[in-house]
């Protein structure tokens, strides 16, 4: 029996970082001492009463930052590193990092892009429909080019030439790229949301955001010390009476906005909506910073017009990315906008990292010119329509009466909004411990929380998982309202005396 | 003949930027119009009295741009997008683009990181020496492997795990990373400025870098706001008694450092500065970062051992990269510092581009791991060695005698200083029109201005372009000088009258 130290089930710390946690901690106080070994997972699974996975995805967690190794067949030991002493000596003055570090801390969930459970936290495509042979072949044929030796030295700070030219023609030809518009490339939409904010954005300036709205939207304008004011989101998009009404009381700096398959709701913007957002925000002189990632992922019908599009003006600032349908460990986005804005950005964007990976843009732009990108969009459209519909068929089949949830169109995630008293969080942990996790409501609020709300990310997962996840999400719920309907009528007030 | 307006060989701005802008301007002005021809670079040259290089490179801006499309053979003409009409129709309120740009521009020169022609103002290594056999070949065991799944899904944002490992067991096997270190890999050195400016520097806080230094580094603390102050830097490297005296009179937050092979300077710091670096900065509570990107590039006797290494306190924080040494375009880099630093550091990142792209991760790890790295790495000081003997003959034998140069025992650029009254900025424009190109001291100065001042970037050419280019710049030097003293000589002051 392995003492790995207490773990909190009713915590809202995943159970399997709580387990790294443990180790980490045993490892440095000298408990456990290089090279020795870990229990199997299987084995400390059945002592702890856990799913394998959760104990699994721990050790991974503990080998990705380097305290223990992995040797196939022979289990996890401490590494060197992980058993070294934990101090070293010092003389004279330390920097105190943790007081240094303390003011302007941006709250953040346990990083779910980096978690390895198979689970609804993530947006992200399944790595199962990555088509590997043709991203093989793709590759092959851009390093054996003559190409190589160019996408191998320094580059343009905005972007892989022949990447830029190819996306600019593609959006001027599509309506979205005017004569005064022009492009940067960056390393993705979260790049992107950073490069406006830092140019963009100062201190005290309002800004107005879908709520609830992605995380990492969120995060990238609380740290420049702005004020962030969240415009509703309903089952169409932003609630535009109250776009009208915080506009004009708020005078915001910019808005941004995910028209189609919203992150994390999955809404889409009407287009008359969209029409009215390009109205007031030139009424209001408002900057609209329109998030477009998700907008080849229509799987009903076809997409609305972007609001760039739309937007005689010009003024509309339009993110795009390969990320959600092609290969997102490939960081390759781009943003499209009056060129004085490009400029400034191209120069934020050469001394944030002098400019984006040439092999990934060189391989995305091979990948999309050969037609494969193409083709794979077809295969994640019938991937993605198939886990949409087991999403929306799960959620009418397994979720308590009184659960509403959006019915998205395209795009990875819905939401799910459980009836009081029921709270997302709460019940996270419970779910983590029946192998379902989910990001709760908490982490999207802006100005509203939704103690109930909770975030269904599907595309990462097969029908049958997103079936059984589901499942015991809404047998969870259920068996918790029974409980709290218990709870309360036993809960009566004592006689008054 | 075709006329594309005035040509100022005077300005400081480069003879192919503004043939280029003279384009646009013929372009956006409706001359031109899509689809029409451009003159051919040999004729245009010729009409201009311009070397056939200068032209060649104003009509690459103007490729990589989108104002032309270049057919092989056929010759370059103007692209439907930049024959469009300049303005489109407007209704309602514009956004005003320039005012809100106008404040907090970061002073760049015409990025040197992009220009096209062969010159000494690039910090880079030619691409001639890239081994693109073994960059082929690594990419294919890279792309061929089962891990090409998990390279392209989306990562943890602290790096590509299997390359974290790699380079903190390579750091710690050097002593350089601690038990109380991390490492966060980023997409660069430039990023790696990036980041740590955003979470260590706040407006008014005063940061020493090295004076003259890099304008990447000079770029990322101005806009931060701070209060720059340059440490003096001289054949050995920053001035230690400056740096002490500095160091208790302004308190500053942060001293940036390259102890080895500084850029632009190309000095190395010898062992005992190293040391008292770590004093002074411990005794003020200064934070040290050790920009070490060129340490490996060391072509005479060992490299010293970094401050890392030397300071006991653990709370140096060293910035390395492959970069230099290997394929500038895949953006890889990374920062080892004491983990609430890194943690912290990773978090930024997160929000920033959410990880670094994985793709050139893997190829680089299995570079380095192959040992085809460490056999480039030979190849790279051989040809780095040949060149810097070159450029330090050529200073030798073409500079005036009263011209002052440094002599590196590496890395990739030495500082010439040009006597009075030569001023390299107005030399330039000179040197521009016989095909050499180098960046002025301006661009480097911190608190001293240097007139005299030029950076030599000599890695990225060939010795024989070396040995060219330099007699150029010094006959220029020489005639400039000569004709300086007959300007003297005949501009006495009138009688008084």
């Amino acid at each position: 029996m392995f003492d790995i130290g207490p773990i909190h089930p009713e915590s809202t710390e995943p159970l399997y970082r709580q387990i790294a946690e443990n180790f980490k901690r045993l490892i440095a106080a000298g408990k456990m001492a290089p090279g020795s070994r870990l229990p199997a997972t299987r084995e400390l699974a059945g002592q702890l009463g856990l799913n394998r996975a959760t104990v699994s995805a721990a050790y991974e967690v503990l080998e990705s930052e380097g305290f223990i190794t992995g040797q196939v067949g022979r289990g996890s030991f401490v590494s060197c590193r992980g058993g070294a002493p934990a101090h070293v000596e010092s003389t004279g003055n330390r920097i105190d990092w943790r007081k240094i570090l303390d003011h302007g801390a941006i709250a953040s969930p346990a990083a779910p892009a980096s978690t390895p459970l198979a689970s609804f936290a993530s947006s992200r495509p399944s790595e199962f429909l990555f088509p590997l042979d043709e991203f093989r072949a793709t590759c092959e044929e851009v390093i054996r080019s003559p190409e190589a030796q160019t996408i191998l030295q320094l580059g343009p700070p905005g972007g892989y030439p022949p990447l830029r030219r190819y996306l600019l023609e593609r959006a001027q030809a599509e309506g979205v790229a005017r004569a005064s518009d022009d492009i940067l490339i960056t390393n993705g939409c979260q790049q992107s949301m950073s490069l406006l904010e830092n140019l963009l954005v100062r201190p005290g300036d309002t800004i107005l955001l879908e709520d609830p709205v992605y995380l990492g939207m969120k995060n990238v304008f609380e740290r420049s010390g702005a004020r962030l004011a969240g415009v509703p989101v309903g089952p169409d998009g932003i609630d535009i009476t109250a776009l009208e009404r915080i506009a004009i009381r708020e005078r915001p700096r910019l808005l941004a906005v995910t028209p189609n398959f919203q992150n994390p709701t999955g809404a889409t913007l009407p287009l008359a909506s969209r029409q009215s957002v390009i109205r007031i925000a030139r009424a209001a002189g408002i900057i609209v910073i329109e998030n477009d990632i998700y907008g080849e992922l229509a799987y009903e019908g076809d997409a609305e017009p972007p609001i760039k599009l739309l937007d005689d003006s010009g003024d509309t600032v339009l993110l795009r990315s390969f990320s959600k349908l092609a290969f997102p460990g490939l960081r390759v986005g781009w943003i499209i906008g009056p060129r004085p804005l490009i400029e400034r950005l191209t120069e934020a964007k050469q001394w944030s990292d002098l400019h984006a990976d040439q092999l990934s843009q060189a391989v995305l732009l091979r990948f999309a010119e050969s037609g494969r990108l193409a083709e794979h969009r077809r295969r994640m459209l019938a991937a993605g329509r198939e886990r949409l519909h087991a999403a929306l068929d799960a959620c009418e089949k397994y979720l308590p009466q009184e659960a509403r949830f959006t019915r998205p169109r395209g795009g990875m995630s819905l939401w799910i909004h459980l009836p009081a008293p029921l709270d997302a969080t709460e019940l996270l942990a419970r779910a983590e411990r029946e192998g379902v996790t989910y990001l709760p409501g908490k982490y999207f609020a802006v100005s509203r929380s939704d103690p109930g709300g909770l975030r269904i990310s599907f595309a990462g997962m097969t029908p049958a998982q997103i079936d059984s996840g589901l499942a015991i999400l809404g047998r969870i719920s259920k068996n918790e309202l029974v409980r709290s309907e218990t709870r309360e009528r036993f809960a009566e007030a004592p006689a008054v005396v």
